[in-house]
């Protein structure tokens, strides 16, 4: 458990989602949990009920914070006030992150989404708090004028002890729905990793002809814990993912006469999650879910966060639910068996979270480089449970995708207009992603939003990856894709950077500069 | 408004939901919507937190409901303590429910979840707050010893006003997600009552090709907000629920461009609610749904609370989700256009809540059945306003059927078993539903549950809605149908009364038992 303390502004929620993320643990906002209890903003928990209302509020959700498990815990600039959370903080590691009141006011900018700073100076207000922070702090870090990564930086040097080497854990807070994805390796024939199954009394894993054998620990650990073990079927790659593919599973399921309580556990990458779970959420409703993804791109992108999906004719995941699993086990051992060029795909989705989270990710995906070629578990888990926590903090401020889930989209509706213009054939996910980030990189340049240096770490970082980042492309092919995409609205969206680690969603980009984009991705393709 | 008071077991839930249901309004239990916002019992609460925190969250949960609109609201015993509250409570209609100290220790049974009475006398407690029950109430009623109906009927009789003429608006809470169904006559057209679209741009209207022409009203209604509509027909009955016609929609809303945010509005029975919801609520990983149920069933019933669904072979609603609408519009005009067979139908689902909930719809059934066949359209949107408030309160107190929405299933698993026997063919849902009543019935006077009294009820009432009770069952074939259904669990479960508006759920019955009541069904269907 390490705890984040510090006054309005100082970073504390970016800093804790990065340091969360570096280590592979579950990232909590304390703040965002008394929104989501009250259902209200703070300004207006404090104009309606008082500050006093709100401290005690404030009081419940972090002490209940810190009896959960080890997780990076942001706290709102007040809570040091509270006698019984300083008790508590005593227990933990806990960091003050130190900024001047200048510093406040430039970031805060305006004082109206801050209720204190209305009616106190701020300079006074932090001289009355500081003795508060030292008082409950094991280290202290300036903050002033500084990256986020590199507060981060400084934080994991001083905490000196190196990551546990067992299993991750990282929690996909939401409410009721809340489900831990365990990271680790050789973990997925542990049997006390499963989630308790309640009323089960079948279990169906859902896999690929090819990987039926690769499910015998898995097979065990289930038949171990009293479940009657079936094995069901899809097809390889995208032929898995049709509605075809979802009525055999159907057909699977009533002939073996499965309940709403029995348990879909999905066994390979993410075409087996994504038609899995979309079969296993509506099957009666509903069935337990549990996603074991054996792909990289599976375990840190497609198996985390509830999207279930399969296509229609030419359209990917036209069709689909956003249903959460009840666990997910990420075994990196798995990595082992997938083909090189796999990795590589998977990779793609690692660099988008160093882009529009944490930068830091994409000096590991290079330095790493080899390591990640030879799978190395130790670095696998470090790398998964990283991308695993960043994205599990994201699902669980932004389930539906109404606001900053869209940032994983990053690249992606490049990817997806250039994975329907070529008729979803010869070309992996990942290869797509990384010429669509590439092409969103030059976009947001053209637009004056990032320098080529930014431009550049893509190319290099990519690259390094063994990933294109270059492709002939038909702009009027991929308009006409785009027309069709379920997120269009009244004119296609892009997700652009403004900086690193500073993704903007829904942006609108004119013809002109997507036609020079379209042209310099072409170049990229053929230098 | 109208606010019921009263000390703890004076039966303000009871009466409320029942009195919600008599007016067709919406019921607010102020105490669970506590413990919803909360998420613990309110025991916990007291015990956790102390009973002044409890108090400031129920004022605020109490000053909430009290801005809502034509509601029905019960509150906790203690809530005439907070001063903020009496003084809301003079604008409103308050209602005393008067109870005695000791038929309130009678009914609670135990004290440990009322944290007051582990640490208070309830006389002395009672006697402390009487005086603030009789300084706010306007009306106050005895309740001791008495049928919670029959208090019902001193309210409304106290009420004098006859119910208001215009269209009834009751509310599904759901946080978040919650939505209106409005009842009424001749409103399908009026394009105020549809919901606020958002980013729509297109609406999709889903019917039968028979039905296309009654839709004009309502088409002329969207295209009047500006939507450009388009209309995608399914076949009618049981042809209709199918993976082919759910795949023919997604085909539709393709072909058309449709994207999440647009609308789909279905327009007809419940087989059209059940398989266009299920289509909009997997296209794109989920539409906005507006549903304008045109048969006495869907308005009742099939429309209200989110489930959507297909069938699998010979399997009911094998597949689907649950997934709550935008607005449904429950005109009650559309009726007069259905056959007699469809009305008695739909009526079995009415009298269905009488039983579960207010056996006053039972006495409405019988007295007004002639302005009921005559679709006489004040009494069909009482009929109608009153089982969907009904369903709303059981709804949004348990959207996905952990509890008290098993009470629905009331009759429908000895139906689910005659119409797979049947292979769905020859006899009308409403027609299975009133023989599986009867035989709960039975089957719940055989266990010594029920009086004779109270099967004979159902005989009467069943009959007079032109219903059957009675058919030559094959038991064999029922388990076999029975061991398919979803909702088995090592063995088939019923719901089964412990008298008018007491059902319990989760039975399990003796083979012996299910003998017999298959033998009394069979000379019921002789007599």
């Amino acid at each position: 458990m390490i705890v984040l303390v510090g006054f309005m502004a100082a970073g504390k929620s970016t800093v804790g989602r990065l340091l969360a993320a570096r280590l592979g643990r579950t990232f909590i906002d304390t703040d965002a949990g008394i929104e989501a209890r009250a259902g209200r903003p703070i300004a207006e928990i404090f104009s309606t009920d008082g500050e006093p209302r709100f401290r005690e509020m404030e009081r419940e959700v972090v002490l209940e914070s810190l009896r959960g498990g080890d997780a990076v815990i942001a706290l709102g600039g007040g809570a040091v006030t509270d006698p019984a959370i300083r008790e508590a903080l005593e227990e933990t590691q806990t960091i003050y992150l130190d900024v001047t009141a200048e510093e406040v006011m430039r970031r805060v900018g305006s004082v109206e989404s801050r209720p204190l700073l209305v009616s106190m100076d701020p300079e006074a207000l932090l001289a009355e708090r500081r003795p508060l922070y030292e008082s409950v702090a094991d280290l202290a870090v300036k903050t002033n004028g500084r990256d986020p990564a590199r507060v981060v930086d400084e934080i994991v040097g001083s905490l000196g002890s190196t990551p546990a080497t067992g299993p991750r854990r990282v929690r996909v807070g939401l409410g009721s729905r809340s489900y831990t994805v365990v990271v680790g390796a050789g973990i997925a024939g542990d049997a006390d990793l499963l989630p308790d199954h309640g009323h089960a009394e079948k279990a169906f894993v859902v896999t690929h002809p090819d990987l039926v054998d690769m499910c015998t620990p898995l097979v065990g650990a289930l038949a171990s814990r009293g479940l009657d073990v079936r094995t069901l079927t899809v097809p390889e790659g995208e032929d898995g993912k049709t509605l075809e593919a979802t009525a055999d599973l159907y057909r699977g399921l009533q002939d073996a006469d499965a309940h709403r309580h029995d348990l879909i556990v999905t066994f390979g990458g993410g075409v087996v999650s994504d038609v899995g779970g979309f079969a296993g959420s509506t099957y009666a409703r509903g069935m337990q879910l549990v996603h074991v993804p054996t792909t990289l791109l599976g375990q840190v992108d497609a198996a985390i966060g509830g999207k279930t999906g399969i296509n229609l004719q030419q359209a990917k995941n036209l069709v689909g639910t956003i249903y959460q699993p009840s666990a997910v086990v990420c075994d990196v051992t798995f990595l082992a068996s997938c083909p090189p060029e796999e990795i590589s795909s998977g990779m793609a989705e690692v660099i988008k979270y160093g882009f529009i989270v944490d930068p830091d990710i994409l000096d590991l995906a290079v330095r790493r480089r080899s390591d990640i070629e030879a799978r190395d578990p130790q670095v696998m888990t470090d790398v998964v449970a990283r991308c695993v926590a960043i994205k599990a903090s994201i699902v669980s401020s932004d389930e539906r995708e109404n606001g900053e889930r869209a940032f994983l989209n990053y690249g992606h509706t490049f990817a997806h207009g250039i994975e329907a213009a070529a008729g979803f054939t010869g070309i992996r996910h990942g290869e797509a992603v990384a010429i669509g980030m590439m092409a969103a990189a030059l976009t947001a340049r053209e637009l004056g939003r990032i320098d080529d240096d930014v431009v550049a770490l893509h190319r290099s970082t990519l690259r390094s990856a063994g990933l294109p980042t270059g492709a002939r492309l038909d702009l009027q092919r991929l308009e006409q894709a785009w027309k069709h995409d379920k997120k269009y609205r009244g004119g296609v969206r892009f997700v652009l950077l403004m900086g690193l680690g500073k993704p903007e969603a829904d942006v609108q980009v004119p013809r002109a500069v997507l036609e020079k984009v379209v042209e310099l991705v072409g170049e990229e393709g053929a230098s």
